[in-house]
């Protein structure tokens, strides 16, 4: 392990923006995942020039560095596996042009994705990737994650909206990707690659990002479904109906029992529950969504249609899908919901069949699995309902990643759709891409020659993932 | 120069797959660029496997090989600067899989974009990067220069549209890269970064491309200005006004008189022609955006405002645009139609000025350049109206390009909109991305450790274009 010289650290970022008590260590060892360690400084860098001088110290003693924004991933992806300097870039937060005419933004790292979709708002356009974090993720970290949401079957994910970077590579070289301008052909477009790789190579030091005009109209409707496969029917024929919905959720029925025992909501209990949503300029084109996406959801035994283009009635009827999370993890006095195979892709016409192998994998784990997700972009989520302080139960879960990644694969779906790999997912991620690995740790070595840049994640994670690191959950 | 043995290429693809006669060099040794030169051999494989041979091959005996579709690459991107091995792609034309619920289709590199969007119809669906010549274009070849069309201000480029790829690297591995997913963030997407990298990374065999709904409703409209500058406040305006155009034209008053000169189509002497176009399922949305359209176009003094939804109208607005190339061709008897600096994209805002710089630099350096594009998605096009025998008319046009280019740069802009770099645009990337070429590079040699795909190209492309390759233009 090589040493960090703090005093070095102070002189480029000042003494107050450098931090190595127990407590702040702690924090920043750990994110929204399971996994946690210690990092051997926390370092907040105010602007390009000390993050560049950060840089090469931290290349020339082959120092480890993490960037960070809010910690909100889900996967470990910040936690720092090898210890070094936790690069806090959330100082970095000014939103530094909003161009309408040219349609596009440049931001700091650290602005949060809901200040910059406050800030566009008068301009009548928003910025669509947005997270279910998006109160708190900051637009560094959504990019290194290719961060997406329940908007991006017809927005996009993350790295469609992004059109430009700086980065800093380490050596301290700061590097301009990307164009201003809507479509580019000019040569390798590396800011695309940045896009999704996890801190591994190179800091985002401003990111130039497009956006699109806010829709007048929006509505949002239901649909239940007695059986999974109906709803998984449906989900296939909306997405080959002519139609692009800007959302589509499923929720199984573990998901609405723990919604109804937690709240009044008084949820069908079926096995499934669609969310559909159409939004544009012009209310007829949506009433031609919506209308399309409900004949489809009938056909496919699908009952209780209803829609509504007013706010409230919206919020009413995204609420149970909105207080998922917070229901899971009242489930029981027992159970805690944890996420580990918290999400991935599948092809649409897989989605039921997904969810159902969830429901199974869990049954013959002894561990309570629930499946929801944007099935409009192939993402599916699930959290995991177990006792955290009983070892068994770990292994139990291990072993239900494990065989939902295995199924994940053979049906040609992908490890993560939005949440990306870090630590929690890198045996699967390694077993899906198995024949580029070595042409992935080419490339970081083209950016990253000592590998510095968030090391140990990715093609490079340790195999035994519940014991390699702390698990910040388990108890006893 | 190392040598190649054409009977060990005859052993893997069959004798009448290797042609090595002086027809066929010359007929291989060129694309739809200025430039030419000779490749030492012309293969054609007929699978994945034989591929994989010949890059095992090629590798181990440091032998050149340039991937080559329809030939139809405007910047000599195929053309063999260092001689080898012409690959030529065209007898894998296979579309392997058309999945309309999963909303994806998987094809072989030679098929053609008509033919996969002939085979698309039924289905409903297009695939929509579409350039001006996928009469010919490969799938393949799109895919290595990340090609767009009119309609990309909606519905994107190439790289928007690829899912997936194989790929053969040298040395013969198959890497099989992406996903069959609308969304996935799982790790390094290293097949974002083969789009566009111009055969310089490793050879496509095979790609999985989404497609999206044919829209029932089309709608074509037209409006002159006799301002350039009034153009272009109406195209930053559209692009900021809430709409998405399905197209949105310039034509500049030297191809209007081209047009006019050569065909009986009576347009308006102005100094620039707009065409906006809108499409979808609902008639209601797409006169909303026809109107809006219209409407700002009106606001910035254009005049002669048309629309319609009827085919035959259509084609007769556009028909001034679809024989722009012919008409430049016919410009006079003296002057030629060459592609020089033929693409680059600039903020929308800065569209009319780059059209009224292109005329002053033409002047300036006498010569005629003509300006038009797909502004909606920031591209410009030029054409060089020259006397190709002329040797002091080359330089001049070196000359021109060269400032072209400067202005792009000083506005933000970038060297390559949909047409890629090659040979033609070398030293402009090279002035625009200065501070990332040696990242390029190694991102290269991760992919192509000895250099042997399509070497002199893009970083590697040499100075002095004019020269360096032959002219198959240049006569007398």
């Amino acid at each position: 392990m090589n040493t960090l010289n703090v005093s070095i650290l102070q002189g480029i970022v000042g003494k107050n923006n450098v931090k190595d008590d127990p407590a702040d260590l702690m924090v920043y060892g750990s994110d929204s995942s399971v996994h946690a360690a210690r990092p051997w400084a926390v370092v907040r860098p105010g602007t390009v020039e000390q993050v560049q001088k950060i840089m090469k110290y931290a290349h020339e003693n082959k120092i480890p560095v993490i960037t960070r924004g809010a910690g909100s991933g889900m996967c470990g992806q910040t936690v720092p596996i090898n210890g070094g300097i936790s690069l806090d870039m959330k100082r970095m937060n000014r939103i530094l042009e909003i161009n309408p005419s040219d349609v596009y933004c440049r931001v700091e790292p650290g602005v949060v994705d809901d200040d910059l979709n406050a800030a566009l708002k008068p301009h009548g356009v928003f910025y669509p990737p947005t997270p279910a974090s998006s109160r708190i993720a900051t637009i560094g970290g959504e990019i290194g994650n290719n961060a997406s949401g329940v908007r991006s079957v017809k927005y996009g994910a993350t790295r469609d909206s992004v059109l430009g970077l700086k980065v800093v590579l380490p050596g301290g070289k700061l590097v301009t990707l990307g164009a201003r301008t809507r479509v580019e052909a000019t040569g390798y477009q590396l800011h695309k690659l940045v896009v999704g790789s996890e801190g591994t190579l190179g800091v985002v030091v401003e990111a130039t990002l497009s956006f699109v005009p806010i829709p007048k109209y929006r509505c949002l409707g239901m649909a239940n479904f007695d059986r999974l496969e109906d709803a998984g029917n449906a989900i296939a024929d909306i997405m080959a109906g002519g139609v692009i919905p800007s959302m589509l959720e499923l929720v199984d029925n573990v998901a609405i029992k723990a919604v109804n025992k937690t709240m009044d909501l008084g949820l069908p209990e079926v096995e499934a529950v669609l969310l559909y949503e159409a939004d544009g300029m012009v209310k007829e084109a949506v009433d031609y969504e919506i209308d399309t996406m409900k004949a489809l959801c009938k056909k496919n035994n699908g009952t209780g249609l209803t829609s509504s283009f007013d706010p409230n009635e919206r919020a009413k009827i995204f609420m149970g899908r909105k207080k998922l999370f917070p229901a899971l993890s009242k489930f029981s006095e027992v159970l805690s919901s944890t996420s580990l195979a918290d999400d991935m892709a599948v092809p649409y016409s897989k989605m039921a069949e997904m969810a159902r192998k969830i429901h199974e994998i869990a049954e013959k784990n002894d561990i309570i699995m629930t499946a929801y997700g944007h099935c409009g972009s192939g993402c599916m989520h699930t959290k995991i309902l177990m006792e955290p302080g009983r070892k068994d139960q770990w292994e139990s879960a291990k072993n239900a990643v494990s065989q939902i990644y295995e199924y994940v694969r053979s049906v040609n779906g992908t490890t993560s759709a939005e949440h990306g790999i870090g630590i929690s997912k890198a045996d699967a991620f390694k077993a899906e891409k198995a024949d580029s690995l070595d042409l992935m740790s080419q490339v970081k070595k083209a950016f990253d020659p000592h590998g510095i840049l968030n090391p140990g994640k990715l093609m490079d994670a340790p195999k035994n993932w519940v014991t390699a690191t702390d698990l910040r959950y388990m108890v006893g």
